[in-house]
């Protein structure tokens, strides 16, 4: 029987769902599959594409929306978080894929981040370097949340001083995205202080 | 002969170091040090307890500066970022740490950070939020910056589009940080203006 890619993909997103990032390894993928680890690398040359394929996977429901910049950034982000948080160790596997530059599905969430900043306006050769402190933001505070989360459901018990974190994390979540937006909208001001300097 | 806490300590760093947070387990540690597994587990009840020392261990050069807010947020920024670029796998570990609880270091950074924020003057229940958020950004941009040094140390390609990333990063990473400071002022803005208000 031929081995798809999409077959592959799909069995691969099982077993990080099921057992977490540490156990998926080529070597255990091929065992799920009933395949030798080489036709593996026929599909995916090596583990990064793997990965980026499972992270493209996850984020397939992270889409750009339509109107201002902010709802956009909001928007977008609130949703990376919720693919994040749909999958086992979603937000440490998208951080590996993000770093190795084999997610496109985070090439184009920095792409729509990015233009949304520029609209704010930050200045077009600064809008994908915007784009990428609000995606370190959204992943550290995902991957944070997530590590608790299956702590909390391993029952191990967390340092009393994080009382912080037991409240909503949505709105801690939405407090520092504002934090980097207005931050984003400042540079909006200069910009407007500096034309009115030229009328 | 027998066995001091700050032992442990320097051959866990030294493993660290020498092989990365992969090869940093209690049993080669006690290898290591020539001492059985229970030996570690009396100074330190589990690994976490031993990841959030080694922590604290790189994190020591970290100190509050004196000065205005904005100049404290960038230079203890700064230092954190140095530090964690010091030592293999060092934003890998600091993250990890910091979502378990385990590390006094990250906690008395974060209490520097929400000083400086509620002098910014972000609210003062806000505080400790603004200051998480700067440490996710600084650790998600440091972790993502030491991926990419320690690829390309190991010869690993990086994908063209990344072009962005060659760019100076001390500058990239002050930028980020630039818009979490101007958010930060932002809010600032926001508290005079509402202070006009009622005067």
């Amino acid at each position: 029987m031929q081995l798809h890619k999409r077959d592959v993909i799909d069995a691969a997103a099982a077993l990080l769902d099921s057992y977490g990032i540490a156990d998926l390894t080529m070597r255990r993928l091929a065992r799920e599959l009933k395949v030798s680890p080489g036709a593996l690398y026929w599909h995916f040359p090596n583990k990064q594409a793997l990965l980026g394929a499972v992270a493209d996977r996850i984020l397939q429901t992270v889409d750009d929306v339509p109107g201002d910049w902010r709802d956009r950034v909001e928007a977008v982000c609130a949703r990376l978080r919720d693919a994040l948080l749909s999958h086992t160790d979603g937000a440490e596997l998208v951080s590996a894929t993000f770093a190795s530059g084999h997610s496109q599905a985070m090439a184009r969430i920095v792409e729509v981040l990015a233009d949304a900043a520029t609209q704010a306006p930050v200045a077009p050769s600064k809008g994908e370097l915007a784009a990428r402190t609000v995606v370190y933001y959204v992943l550290g505070f995902t991957a944070d949340e997530q590590s608790r989360l299956q702590w909390d459901a391993s029952g191990a018990a967390l340092p009393d001083e994080q009382a912080v974190l037991t409240t909503n994390p949505t709105e801690r979540f939405a407090f520092g995205l504002r934090l980097l937006v207005d931050g984003m909208a400042a540079a909006r001001a200069e910009t407007v202080a500096a034309a009115r300097n030229f009328e």
